[in-house]
């Protein structure tokens, strides 16, 4: 999807955990929690709290008001998506729920960006959360457990971003789109998530750059969601093996950036706010401060649900891209 | 959102289970499932396997492959869609992941037929589905409990309901969309879900009507996804209360109407696959025979998750809206 009136990021908003914090991009963050709960009863009612936060600090920023939202796009890793829908009932706008696991950020870009290109809509919030101790908890095992993790899986990070679409004003415009297929090579291994997606972020990204008729050459950054250190490499031997050009240095990943090695993260971070929050703060920031101008942004996500692990089935992945410009 | 180019619902398919197929409705379904397992090894598996079989039927009705589709808006009740986003895997197509518990299918119509409406893709499919077993084990108790059931609770169909939306062609047009906002008036009980959605339909349906400037009148029919027959007359009451003239004859909810009484199914029918069976069968095809020219279809979504019912959470409600037009 090409945009012919592309929209513009009015204002961005990331939120992130202390862990995320302690890591080499907390200075980019908005703000930082300073405990899990954020004063609330449960770690999915703080989740939601996270989400309510950034959307009405992005609304802040831009200087409107919720009423002026025509639709918020948005969701996370919750069964039934609870953290966004109880953060859209307290700030009252119409709301497209999605799920595309840790992809959804890039998911409701591309959505969100092309309602208002053809002025269905003017205004529209996206966002994507996940905070650790409620994916620990629904995906693997109590956090009470003290469970150990293998090297090859990634840690969930707490952390929400939020984006304010807008039909007109300056900033970060929103050039084009793609919309992924579900790509599934048959890994099983529930904890090896970035080897479950890398196949589906080469299916988007080359079909991204073939259909647009690009190169990698006319980006100054590609930044996938969370593949983590593996996902990213295998990716780079994707590319490679289709004879796409690729240079390492501009082939970054947010979960492979989120946290230092020391941090015990293992693959790296991930979770639906990861893409969401490292997009909104460092490679948005970084645009409007000059030092980066168009950037190929993807979010990937891998469809699994315990369900499907215990009953035996392999992980499929899916893959959004989008194209931002800074003028 | 009113579709300047209003798209065409080139084909449709549903599928429904033994239950639903002796229910009043039964004769209207494109397929009936023998069992509840479709040859699969579960009842998620075989949820899936009922998507595929929908979305296939469909293309095979319109001569179409589905290469030619542009993407597949859909989603379910499992944690994680994994009934849709397994099906996905096997079409091939591009997949856009939505969540709006029971609303999903009218979610899908109302975004498909934007993006095609502006010619960002000509061809989607849109489906939803559900499977009283996934859902019962999910969301309620093992069902080899036998767990008797309050009488204010719905009975989640086992169907799935696909419709082909294309740019051109004959067929029922879809001319406007309106996205509805989360409302809770503090329902806490997961059995009520009528009363839960209710308050959400009606305000989607009034917002629908007054942003296009008509009334009742202006529709042979107003069906409603699955409020059962306790939210169905809850909803009569809103409209009652606010002033709008709603004839009791012409507000059609697909669950009070999917079984009889005496097959035990208390306040209806529920689930993603209410609705999106009901109206690519029952409603449809009556517009298709010259029956019904102008229609009104809400879903409406229980924005629940076990989790937040077990965290004494209230129950948030949305719904969408479409207009459907047979020429």
């Amino acid at each position: 999807m090409v945009y012919s009136n592309p929209p513009v990021i009015a204002a961005h908003r990331s939120i992130a955990g202390k862990k995320e914090g302690d890591g080499p991009l907390g200075m980019w963050f908005d703000a930082l929690l300073e405990d899990d709960l954020l004063g609330q009863k449960s770690w999915e009612l703080a989740e939601s709290e996270m989400v309510r936060r950034c959307a009405r600090d992005a609304l802040d920023a831009a200087g409107l008001s919720a009423g002026a939202v025509d639709a918020l796009l948005g969701g996370d890793l919750n069964n039934q998506i609870i953290a966004t829908s109880f953060a859209a009932k307290k700030l009252g706008a119409p709301f497209i729920g999605l799920y595309g696991a840790c992809s959804t950020f890039v998911e409701g870009l591309a959505l969100g960006a092309a309602l208002i290109d053809v002025g269905h809509i003017d205004t529209a919030l996206v966002s994507a959360s996940s905070h650790f101790c409620t994916a620990e908890r629904q995906f693997r095992f109590p956090l009470e457990l003290g469970t150990q993790r293998p090297p090859q899986a990634s840690w969930t990070a707490t952390a929400c971003g939020c984006a304010l679409l807008r039909d007109r004003g300056v900033g970060i415009k929103i050039t084009a789109g793609t919309l992924g297929r579900v790509i599934d090579l048959e890994i099983s291994d529930a904890n090896h998530m970035g080897a479950a997606m890398a196949p589906a972020v080469f299916d988007t990204l080359s079909a991204h750059l073939s259909d647009t008729r690009q190169t990698a050459g006319d980006f100054d950054l590609i930044v996938t969601g969370d593949l983590g250190w593996i996902g990213r490499n295998l990716l780079m031997e994707l590319f490679d093996r289709a004879g796409i050009d690729m240079p390492a240095d501009k082939l970054v990943d947010c979960g492979a950036s989120l946290y230092a090695q020391k941090q015990d993260s293992h693959a790296g971070g991930s979770g639906c706010g990861c893409v969401a929050s490292v997009s909104c703060a460092w490679i948005m920031k970084r645009m409007e401060q000059g030092e980066l101008r168009r950037v190929l942004l993807s979010g990937s996500g891998a469809m699994l649900s315990p369900t499907s692990s215990q009953q035996g089935q392999s992980i499929p992945g899916i893959s959004y891209a989008v194209s931002l410009e800074m003028n």
